[in-house]
């Protein structure tokens, strides 16, 4: 390919020489994972990427996808299914599931890798087959034997679609008020019949089939999350053999302003009183089921805004590399030659800015799945710790990468300068796409409640006690090199002051009403997000400083140097920003509770 | 019209109540502008921007311009050329020239609000009307009698579109590599040859006439800046009696991801050795003049970017208004209704960020164009004093808008979730439309050049010695008032800060050579911004708590308690965003200048 989207070498840099695989590998399930094998399957993904995915990126939002009134169907993409196909047939769909499953038993610490590869490349290919490997997880951790077999095979192949059926009109953000009914048959079905809206890869023709797992509410369910249960609703259903149509139809797409390949369906479920839906499952209890859905399709939505964030700043990189635009500050000689932009120091900052969120972005996906293949495999304290890490984290992997990814993308247009915002290049493209990721799976003021509310309190507060060790180890390490010291030290304060401020919240939290403790849940977020991203730039530079002490050579020099600066660029004008969010979570003016809603006007 | 998109009553607030109007009345040019007629003067525009611009706003990104490769035609909306001919008709272009100039004698600082309501009724349309003014205003300073007569009537009655045609494929910010060619003709003309890109309002069928304020090249002009002439290149050239082609074609347009209302031309003068230009002024002083021009812009975009920020905040404030989704943290009972969103403290704080940056930036435009008001009509020291300020903030005013107001319309979708980053809300046009303002009249990068190269060093820092006198008489005001005081102490640390960071980079200046100083002009740029406009936000709490102290009732009390509100927001949010940028700005640490530019990879 002639553009660069991703690094491989950073994939397998983070893979093998920061992070311990070696606790993922010791595993039963992943005995067959060899450093070789993690190697081959990244230089795997990325052919079929290069062939399959990037060469339809910006196709599929110049022709985008649509409803097509005529015929009543959605068209994409000619070059999607091929994709979808080439993917299943890879094995990339239902890839953790073991092999008598049909999987490959593969750590999720390596298939989360290969799915940044995959959002780099053309995110909105690559999102119909992780939809569809969610759902099909989804049906194999909770559904019968009876309905395993009839959908995950075929989802496994790429040639049914999987979906995750949950927002309605009324209910976006709120899950407690889906409305969406089933009611119980004497074939043991359930008719459903309700709306349900954003509904990503809802419908298109080229599928022969769509699995839309759906929550919805079995009458006489009590109210709120406790009465919500889960169902495979398809879009034809088999009857004698044949399939027919299973009443779920289309009431129209929404118009995206990016992701314009990636469908979002309104869809119309039992608008004829002819649509059956299969429970998942016990009832009332599909919220939980769907959260192992939601949980790996948050780790998924950071893969995806790094991935793009990636892609972009590659896009960016190439172009302050091959552009000559003015001279240095000192020189005003006009009859000198341009320098290339890559030589003005904004311009750096802005790269450095670009690199440092896209690869801290990459490094947070690689340790939250890196995690969750130890939390669902290990046993005993490894394994609750692991999980008590990837809870804890889960909010920050979800919205890191897409809240920074925003600002990644705008800087990395800003490099082009007028060239960025024409269609002439893809930066705005990704800018375009990369904005719907701190709305996928919660927005991120959902994702600052959970991490304040819910995670950072569970076990009196064992999760962040937890992080906090893993990053004290890394600030040891760091500190025994003569390079590192300072930023070692650095990384010791902002991890006291996410303490110190933690510990006040919690403090507010048993003094007063839910509401003034959780006010500014998202600057709280933010915070975290920064200082995780910090020692994972520090953890990163530890081992990079390691390999040029040991006189790394040539690429590999250059490579490790470029690690080292990026997270000096990151302490130097990343971390600080945690300054002033401090000081608002400790300040005491309670504005956007005290207020009147007319004030704002 | 159903939807706001802008207050009135906040301009006049800042007119009446802020700012000291009696510094720009009491000046012979303005004698005929009394309160009265500034009043008249907004409802009237209002109703034009209600009439002619808001109704296309959508229509014209949904249909963008287009090339017609058939016809050779650039297409645009019909409901453009009728915008831009009633804003012709109502003295809406060229209005600051005198009476006897055709033009109204309006005051800047009335002009430019009149235009922060064109922009948030559409940017896109606005756009055409005030490239027009900017262009005849250019012919109007520094043309021939014979260029004015023949130019400027047709550009003011809105019949002939003007335009800035300045950079060229190897000339983006560099300016100074201009090498456009004119060359003396027999008749007095100069025979022009060159490209120029990305110029706005370039071509489109429905105007009679295009005329391209050029910047060019005469033959034998030294190297660099001091070599460059301005010409007048109009698309049709009169000879003997009727019109012909001028030799100026259209290679095509820009696919820009916003403003795809607002053609952005790629032009080819001269191909066929046929195109004519005037010269405008003398030879060689084509930069100096086009500053005329540019420096107006850069209000301009000001203007531009806080009219989005501001059309985007009462589009996210109606659906805060409207739309239930949740309940609050302490209640947790799923049978009872829910509540507006505009109840919750993370929407409302979204809301505060867009009021504060779309008002904060409506302040600093109005504030730049009373500067030039006074600096413009004035006389000794009063014109030095206010011209100094203004050349101080033209590149905050051009910057802070465009920068911040990015990140306010991105909150601004955020409030809306989903529903925000589809095309059923204007959103998603916004988000879009916003972007390229930090892009036009100089990228932020060069105003962060600019302010710290050349503005803060001008005059031994008198500039910001003004400034800070401004900013001391609102500290002093607002700590006379006990409702403001701690936010008077804040805003005088905050000026202190300023001042301070500002002499340790001087003195930089004065060690080193000017890379060194300039590397981080970005961030020194942003953290004036904050600065600005925290002070700006003080001065109108300060008002608006003196009319709440005065017993003001209904409406008008809501109106000033938001504004109150909203400077106490900005103090608690916005403000301690400078202390990172400090931080970083006297770090010693000169990472993007000392790397190699291979490290970034």
């Amino acid at each position: 390919m002639a553009n660069k989207y991703i690094s491989i070498r950073n994939l397998k840099f983070m893979l093998h020489e920061v992070l311990d695989l070696s606790k993922v590998n010791s595993l039963p399930k992943f005995q067959d994972y060899d450093a070789e094998a993690y190697d081959m399957a990244l230089d795997t993904v990325k052919d079929l990427s290069d062939t399959y995915l990037f060469p339809i990126l910006r196709e599929m939002d110049k022709k985008k996808a649509y409803y097509d009134e005529t015929s009543g169907t959605v068209k994409v993409h000619p070059g999607l299914q091929k994709a979808i196909k080439a993917l299943g047939a890879g094995g990339w769909i239902g890839t953790y599931a073991t092999y008598e499953q049909g999987g490959q038993q593969m750590p999720n610490v390596l298939l989360n890798s290969a799915r940044v590869i995959m959002h780099a490349a053309n995110a909105n290919a690559a999102a119909y087959t992780l939809l569809t490997d969610g759902a099909s997880n989804l049906i194999r951790s909770f559904g019968s034997t009876a309905l395993n077999e009839k959908y995950v095979p075929k989802m496994m192949a790429g040639e049914w679609q999987g979906t995750m059926a949950l927002t309605e009109p009324q209910a976006g953000s709120s899950l407690s008020d889906v409305t969406t009914t089933a009611t119980l048959m004497e074939d043991g079905s359930y008719k459903i019949k309700g709306q349900k809206i954003y509904i990503s890869g809802g419908d298109y023709e080229t599928t022969e089939n769509i699995i839309h797992l759906t929550l919805a509410r079995i009458e006489g369910a009590p109210a709120g999350t406790k009465g919500i249960s889960l169902f495979v609703v398809p879009k034809y259903r088999e009857e004698e053999g044949s399939f027919v149509s299973n009443d779920v139809t289309t009431a129209g797409l929404y118009g995206k302003m990016g992701q314009r390949g990636y469908v979002a369906a309104h869809l119309m479920m039992g608008e004829q009183d002819d649509c059956k839906g299969y429970l998942v499952g016990q009832e009332h209890r599909g919220l939980r089921y769907m959260f192992q859905m939601m949980n790996e399709a948050r780790i998924g939505t950071g893969a995806m805004a790094s991935g793009t964030a990636s892609a972009a700043y590659y896009a960016s990189l190439q172009y302050a590399n091959e552009r000559p635009q003015g001279r240095h500050p000192s020189n005003k000689d006009a009859t000198q030659p341009q320098v290339l932009i890559i030589e003005h120091a904004d311009v750096r900052r802005m790269l450095l800015f670009q690199k440092s969120i896209s690869e801290g972005g990459i490094a947070l996906v690689q340790l939250c799945a890196y995690y969750s293949d130890i939390a669902e495999n290990a046993t005993g304290e490894a394994k609750e710790d692991a999980h008590l890490l990837l809870e804890l984290l889960t909010p920050v992997v979800k919205s890191y990468p897409s809240e920074w990814g925003n600002l990644a993308v705008s800087a990395g247009m800003q490099v082009l300068g007028g060239a960025g915002y024409t269609d002439d290049f893809p930066l705005e493209q990704y800018y375009r796409d990369i904005r719907i990721n701190a709305i996928y799976e919660g927005t991120t003021t959902i994702h600052g409640m959970d991490i304040l509310g819910r995670k950072i309190m569970a076990q009196n507060g064992r999760a962040l006690k937890l992080l906090l060790e893993e990053m004290k180890s890394t600030i040891d390490g760091a500190a025994k090199n003569a390079a590192l010291q300072t930023y070692a030290g650095k990384l010791g304060n902002a991890a006291k002051s996410l303490h110190e401020t933690s510990m006040h919240l919690v403090q507010l939290a048993m003094k007063d009403r839910p509401e003034v403790f959780l006010s500014d849940a998202t600057l709280y977020l933010e915070m975290f997000g920064i200082v995780t991203v910090s020692w994972l730039w520090l953890k990163q530079a530890l081992a990079a400083q390691t390999a040029i002490d040991n006189k790394a050579t040539g690429e590999e020099h250059l490579f490790y140097q470029g690690k080292v600066h990026t997270m000096k660029y990151y302490f130097e004008y990343e971390l600080p920003k945690i300054q002033p969010l401090i000081e608002r979570l400790k300040s005491t003016e309670k504005l956007t509770l005290d207020i009147e809603s007319a004030y704002i006007n």
